[in-house]
């Protein structure tokens, strides 16, 4: 039996670049790993989750109910609860905002058309109808996806990315444009240019979203202004009568409460017309516990119902226990005060990071001192290059440590060579003393190297 | 913005009949349902699941890597304790088929080649190498056909069958040739009639796999025996050189658990040559809490390898949490107890429900005695109709008791029409009170129109 059984999908689908990440930590007992995702092992909620469980299924009011079947939207009071934390936060940065646009006389004239009239319509956008439940908000990256385009269409996404999402794209064969990023977000100027070069070509029916990880972004830390949302919507917008179709925004905000410094900002739900465009995820398991899988998300209404058809198909909904956990959490201000450590805790391993780079890193090694999320991002000088096959990898391997060689959150993008000379280094993971270790090897690898 | 910007999938993706009949039970709040497929309330595991996650996370082994990420394959332990259990319930049902068959001179003879030497070999096919953790066995039946089929091609199925596997395959735009049923299983010469039509017409390389919910089957109760098993899978090998590809068989044994009369059945997994072509899919979601949603399969090992990945786009793995809390649960045998309490209630509910289904339908309404899973399936006498336009369905909703049309549970093939005169009642949800008042309101509105 030659041919195969699978279908295309089945058979374009790659190895995930992290599973390969992974036996090499097995591979290597000794191994530092400043590659994976994995957030502070010592700060989980162990005994609030322990109490939180024991008050649900201790309650007759919801001990049987969190062991039921629930919808497929979700539990209708944890969306609710979101729903009210997200306009609570967006009012805030909002507000913020606005304060200072009104200062800055030049910023405000940029936004002032996009500008929704404080405060924020809770009711239109920040809906519990608008909202639905996934697990993790890797699934509802998924369900978006495969509801929105077709192989061969075109996603827009930053330059670099999200590794796993980039996973989700080439498995189904869609196309990418990576577009530039810049220390508040992406290039608007660069943006511009893909769709108008898109639209020259006649490719623009094939775009139907641009992808941002718009808070302290995996791979790079980099935060995305609200002025560059509520531009890069508009922008959008613009491009969408050459396109015959909708083209989304797709906010990934998963990052958004592991923000341990500055200030946070406000969503592209809080720019006008929101409710039409943006598609808004975040995620629970970061923040409180990557154990307890719980995303969620606000979308469009017609996309909305499209994506509970799926959502039906792959599971008809989200571990009731783990929502109950997770809604109890936020009702009761557990969730709060476990964010307050965490970010105390994140705050101290970044710090811990940097230093040891500082003293480590030759001083052309640069990077960005990181306010939140769990990644440094590092560019090393030309000519280094810091790909599996590299000098520099293979050596940090022989010194035992790793990080994620930055190729792999660039898009295979076919108008553009992937940039091969970065490198993301977690501090979520690790211990301190692994931190510190880890780093001093690395900048040992890259000393002999420059 | 006329067109749309969804994708095929987006655009083709049909409401779940479960939505619509989910909206009824809403709209009309005194409505006894008999339709929904959840599990009996009374039962669930509430203080065994307080006692489990007590320990887990009171136990320092356990407490972090409960509330951390884990592999996509999921937890090795659970995988572990999985194989084994299969192992035992699938070797102890073929030592019992075996005795049997040796004293039947004539099944033996038509299984003799088929039989795996006894006892089965662990290592080979139960091993947890073969198998991965998913959301519920729902998200692997929808990862496991989209790695097999691309829009166009063709599933075998049951008819009727499972509805919302339904949903996966409309969704994708398969199609699908229904399997008529006897009390046993499939008719295996309607297997082979529609094996040898697709051959003639050139079709069989679009045929892919058999689904076959093989336990208890929702809707009808049939258990396909284990011969049958044998002898399909015996057959779909002789059309693998026809079609070019291998041709699976994947077998669904959501129910296995819930049988609460009569002797367990070994799976395909006990036949010759299993571990290259059948892919099993168990849930712990519906034997134990359907709250908590973990599944279970046993794939063929280069399909296998393709599922990981399309995993790993998924969501990387099923929450942590509730993987650990099914692992303490089995190794403690508070699963097993838990079996046993859940097997009572439920053949005291069958029981009731048959009881009061023989005292108020009219005689030649006709069923089969349950003996496991959540479901009686009932054929009324020709010309009355069950479907949601039906005289009966309307007059049962203003009886206020609604059942599930049996239509729903045929798939769209364009060989047969659907038949349009069988409903399924649950006895899982409802309370024995609301069987017996639900089963008295439908015989009252059959008996109106028969």
């Amino acid at each position: 039996m030659k041919s195969s059984a699978l279908s295309q999908l089945g058979q374009r689908t790659e190895a995930p670049p992290i599973s390969w990440l992974m036996q090499l930590t097995l591979d290597h007992p000794k191994l530092i790993s400043l590659a994976a995702g994995f957030t502070d092992n010592e700060s989980l909620p162990v005994d609030e989750t322990r109490e939180l469980l024991n008050e649900i299924l201790g309650s007759p009011k919801s001990r049987r109910s969190a062991l039921q079947y629930g919808t497929t939207a979700g539990d209708p009071h944890l969306r609710h609860l979101t729903a009210d934390r997200l306009w609570k936060l967006d009012a805030a940065a909002e507000k913020r905002f606005s304060a200072a646009a009104d200062e800055v006389a030049e910023r405000a004239r940029n936004v002032r058309h996009a500008r929704r009239s404080h405060p924020v319509a809770f009711s239109e956008i920040y809906a519990p109808e608008r909202m639905l439940i996934t697990s993790g908000s890797q699934q509802l990256l998924y369900m978006l996806t495969e509801c929105l385009c077709d192989p061969g269409d075109i996603v827009l996404l930053e330059d670099p990315t999200y590794f796993v999402y980039l996973g989700i794209v080439q498995s189904h064969g869609f196309c990418c444009r990576g577009i530039r990023l810049e220390a508040d977000g992406i290039d608007l100027s660069h943006l511009e240019q893909r769709l108008e070069a898109l639209r020259r070509r006649g490719e623009l029916k094939r775009v139907k979203m641009l992808y941002l990880v718009s808070y302290s972004q995996n791979p790079t830390g980099i935060t995305t202004s609200f002025v560059k949302k509520v531009a890069a919507l508009a922008m959008l917008k613009r491009f969408e009568r050459a396109a015959g179709h909708p083209i989304y925004l797709l906010e990934d905000a998963a990052y958004r409460e592991l923000r341990f410094a500055g200030q946070d900002v406000a969503s592209a739900l809080a720019a006008e017309r929101a409710d039409e465009r943006v598609i808004y995820t975040g995620t629970y398991s970061k923040p409180f516990a990557t154990g307890v899988r719980v995303g969620f998300g606000i979308l469009p209404k017609p996309l909305l119902t499209v994506v509970l058809r799926v959502k039906a198909n792959h599971d008809f909904g989200t571990s009731n226990l783990l929502q109950q956990l997770l809604r109890r959490a936020l009702a009761s201000c557990r969730y709060e005060s476990h964010l307050t450590e965490l970010h105390r805790r994140y705050a101290r391993k970044a710090a811990t990071m940097t230093r040891a780079m500082r003293e480590h890193f030759p001083a052309n090694v640069r990077w960005q001192e990181p306010d939140g999320g769990l990644y440094v991002w590092a560019r090393c000088p030309k000519p280094v290059k810091t790909g599996v096959h590299s000098r520099l990898f293979q050596s940090a391997l022989r010194h035992e440590v790793l990080y994620v060689p930055g190729e792999f959150c660039y898009a295979a993008d076919p108008t553009r060579r992937k940039p091969n000379g970065e490198m993301r280094i977690s501090f979520g993971g690790a211990t301190e003393a692994d931190i510190r270790t880890g780093i001093a090897r690395l900048g040992a690898t890259l000393r002999e190297l420059l």
